[in-house]
C-alpha cells in the first residue's frame, strides 16, 4: 500500500489578525508547519494551533523564518549562517515547549518563505538550517524541496529528511519549480491538481510545463491553507488519492 | 556546612548592543537568568551566554519578560493570564533548545522586570507564571521573591521553587523590599552589602530599614551584573561568605 | 443647520494581514484615525489608507498607540510621560510625512486602545498626549472622550480639541461609558444606535443605561469599521441623521 | 575659501542600550544622521539626540534603514521599491516631527547600512529612496556615495543631493570603496586619515589602494562616532583641515 503525507502551513494568525483556514483545513492534512513568531504567529496563537492539531491527530512541525514580521518572512535577508542557525534553534524550541504542555512532540522542521527560497539554492543557508535542526534533536525531520540544495545539506549534515513536492505548482523539465513570475507557475484547476498529485504519489512522476514526464520523489505533498478555495483543493486531492487506494499518514508516523 | 546560590541576570545584550559584564561576573556566580528575546537578547546572544556559562559550570535559568524590547521589559503591561502563560512557555522553550545544542539543561525560571513586579503582588500573574513553568517541565524551579505572592502561587500550583533575597536592597520591617523611589532603597557600600548577605545566609536574618532584625528565608541571593562596580560587589560578597565557611553552589545542584 | 463628524479607526491592516472594512466604510465617514505602526499598520498600509481617504475627501488624523503590536495596543503599559509624549510625536510625524506625499495634511490626533483608556482617567497620560500634539502642530485637534480627563488636559495644555461620543456604547447617568465587562455596554441594534446618535447630535442628550436623559457634548461621533455589520450601522446612522437635516462634515473643515 | 561638511551617524542608542559617543563627537561635526527606529533608536533617544545637536548647532538628517533592529539594519533585505519608499517617508516624518518640537528642521536624508549598500549598486533601490525624499520635501538633500548609482538616481528623480567620501576607507582606482572583506579597506592611522581627508577636500583627489591619484568629488566627509578612537580621529581631521584654512560648515547652510 502506498502512503503519503499532506503538509500545510498553519498558525499564521498574529494577535488580533486572522490568517488562513486552519479550522477547516486541519481535518484533511496529516502534518502542519506552525509559524513560530518570526514571520507570523505569537505564543497564544501557536498554542491554539497546537490544540487544534491535537484534536485531529495531525503531526506538528516548526516553521521558522527570517525575523521579518511586517514582510511575513517573504523577503530574503543577508543573515549569516550563525544567525540563521541560532534563529532556527530558538524557534524550534519555542514551539517544542508549547507542544510539550499539550503532551505532544515535534515531527519536523520546514523553513518558511524567504528562508526556504534562500535554502533552495544556497548550500550555506541550507547547511545552517540542517545543523540547527540536528543540534536540537536528531529525531527531527527536515522537510526539503525535492531535488534541491536542501537535500544535499541534509545529507551532508546527517539530519533526517523528507522531500516535498508542491501540489499546485508547475515544474520545469529539470524538476525545479517554475518561477511564480512566469505564467502557468501556479495551477488553479482543482481536478488537474488532484490528478497531478496522484501521479506524483503513485507513479513518482509528473508532467513538466514543457510537456515531458519527469521523475518526482516526495514523501510529503505541500498544500496551501490560506488561498481562496484552498480547503476544497485539499479535500479534492484526498478524495482522488483515497479512491486510488493511497493512505494518508504523517511521514514520521 | 551552609551553602548558598548567587543568581545574576545575564545575556542582556541585543544585536550589536552590549549590556552587562557577563564575562567578568560569570566566574563568581552560580546561577544565571538568561534574557529570552522579549526584553533583551536574541538567539545569537543567548547562545553566546550559554557557552560562557558552560565554561564556568554555571547553572542556567530562563528570564522571561513582557514583550517590551524598547522598555527593557520594565513596564508593567495589562496582559492576560493566558498571554503571560503562553509567553513564558515560549521563552523557556527557546532558551531550552539553545541550551540543548550545548548539552545543557535548564535549572530554573525567574521572570524579569515588570513581570516580576506584577507577580510580586498579583496572584493571577504569579499563578500564570507558575503554571507555565510546570507545564513545560516539572523539574524546573521557579525563583520567587521571598515571602511574596510568587511563593503562594508556586505552592498552589505545585511547582518547585526557591526564594530569593536581594544583596543590595533594603527591606522593610514587614520583610518586603523598600521601593526604589524611597531614599536608601539600594545599598551601594560594598562592605555593608557583603555583611548583610552574610547575615541573610548565616543567620537567616537582616536589619530592616527601620533598624529591626527581620527573618529572611533565601536559597539564592540576587546580585547585579550591569551596574557600576557590580563585579567588585559580587567578588566581595563571595569573599566575605567564603571566609565564613559558606559554600557557593547552584540551588538545583 | 446642525453638522456632525463621524470618525472611524482605519488603516489597521499590517503586512499581509487584513483588518477592517476600510473600502466599504470610507465613503460614509468624515474623519479617520489612521494607525501609525505601533499597534497596527505599517508604512505601506498607511499610504494605501491615505490614498483611499483622499479619494473620498475624508479628513485624516493620527491614531497613536503604546508600542504593542502583538496586543494591538489594547494593553495599558506603565510608560512614562516622556516616553508617551515622544512616542506620540513620532507617530504623528510618520503619518504626516506620508500624507504630505499625497498633498494632504492632518486634522487631528486620537490615541488608541490602551493609551486612550489610560488617558481617560490619568491626567498625566492625557497631558503628555496633549503636549505632544501641540508641540508638533498647534493646529491639530485632540479628539477627547467627552467629559473626561482628556478634555481637562487639552484645556490645560491649550491644544485645540473636540469631544467625541460613541455611537454604540451605553452611558452611565454620570455620563461615563459603561464598562465593556458589564452587560448592555455595547448596543448592537442598528435602529436603536441610529436613534441614539440622532438624539446625541440634535438634542445633545442620550438615555443612560439607568434610563435617565443625560447631556452629551460631542463634535464627533465614533463609529467602528471592523465589527460585523459595521458598515450597515454607519450607513444607517447617516441615513437617519440626514433625514433629520443634519449635515456630515469633518470637524476641522 | 574652501568649506566642507563632516557627517556622522548618531542617535543609535536604543531603550536602555547605549551606542556611540554622541556627546563627545557632537562638538566636532557639522551634520548628523539620526537613526529613526528601524535599525536603532526610539522616539525618546531621537529627541535626546536632536537636543544635543541643537546645543551645538549641528545640522540634522534622517538615517532611515530596512526594518531590522536585531541586525542593526546591516543585512540587505529583498524589499520592494514601494516598501522602501514608504519606509523611508515614514522614518523621515517621525524624525521631522521630533525636530519640529525643538524648532528645528531637517537638512538631509542618508540611508543606513544594508539599505545604503543596496542603493550603491541597485538603481531601483536608489530611485525609491530619492523619490521618497523628494515626495516629503523637495528641499531635503539626499546624501549619496560619490560616483555611485545613488547620484544617478538623485539626478534622475530631481532631488537635491550631495556626494560623500569616507574619511577612513580605502578607494580603488575606479573610485569605488574597497570591500571591507579586503585587507586595507579601513585605515586606522589617525594622521594618515587626516592627510587623506585634506587631500580629498583641498585637491579633490586621493591615493587609491593601488597607489594612483584618483579624483574625488565630495561636499561632505563621513566620519564614525562609534569606533574606538573615533572622537580622536574626528578632532584630528578638523585640526589638520583648519590648519590648512578649510572651514567646517553644514552643506545645507
Amino acid at each position: 500500500m502506498i502512503r503519503i503525507d499532506l503538509n500545510c502551513d498553519m498558525g499564521e494568525s498574529y494577535g488580533v489578525y486572522k490568517l488562513g483556514h486552519d479550522e477547516e483545513a486541519m481535518p484533511y492534512v496529516t502534518s502542519i508547519n506552525v509559524a513560530c513568531g518570526f514571520h507570523a504567529s505569537d505564543p497564544s496563537n501557536m498554542l491554539k494551533t497546537i490544540r487544534l492539531a491535537k484534536k485531529y491527530g495531525v503531526a506538528i512541525g516548526a516553521h521558522p523564518s527570517f525575523p521579518d514580521l511586517v514582510g511575513f518572512g517573504r523577503r530574503i535577508m543577508a543573515a549569516s549562517s550563525e544567525e540563521i542557525k541560532a534563529d532556527v534553534i530558538y524557534q524550534i524550541g519555542a514551539l517544542w515547549a508549547l507542544c510539550k504542555t499539550e503532551g505532544l512532540s515535534l515531527q519536523h522542521v520546514k523553513v518558511h518563505g524567504g528562508l526556504y527560497n534562500a535554502a533552495e539554492k544556497n548550500i550555506e543557508v541550507a547547511t545552517a538550517i540542517a545543523e540547527g535542526i540536528k543540534a536540537v534533536d536528531a529525531n527531527l525531520y527536515m522537510v526539503c524541496l525535492g531535488n534541491s540544495t536542501m537535500v544535499t545539506a541534509a545529507q551532508n549534515v546527517g539530519v533526517k529528511y523528507v522531500e516535498e513536492a508542491f501540489a499546485d505548482r508547475a515544474y520545469t523539465k529539470q524538476g525545479t519549480l517554475v518561477s511564480r513570475k512566469q505564467s502557468g507557475a501556479v495551477i488553479h484547476d482543482v481536478e488537474i491538481v488532484a490528478e497531478r498529485v496522484l501521479s506524483m504519489v503513485k507513479d513518482k512522476s509528473v508532467k513538466s510545463i514543457e510537456g515531458q514526464d519527469i521523475p518526482i520523489s516526495a514523501q510529503t505533498i505541500c498544500v496551501h491553507g490560506d488561498t481562496p478555495g484552498a480547503v476544497e483543493m485539499i479535500k479534492s486531492i484526498r478524495e482522488k488519492l483515497e479512491e486510488n487506494g493511497i493512505k494518508f499518514q504523517a511521514f514520521g508516523g
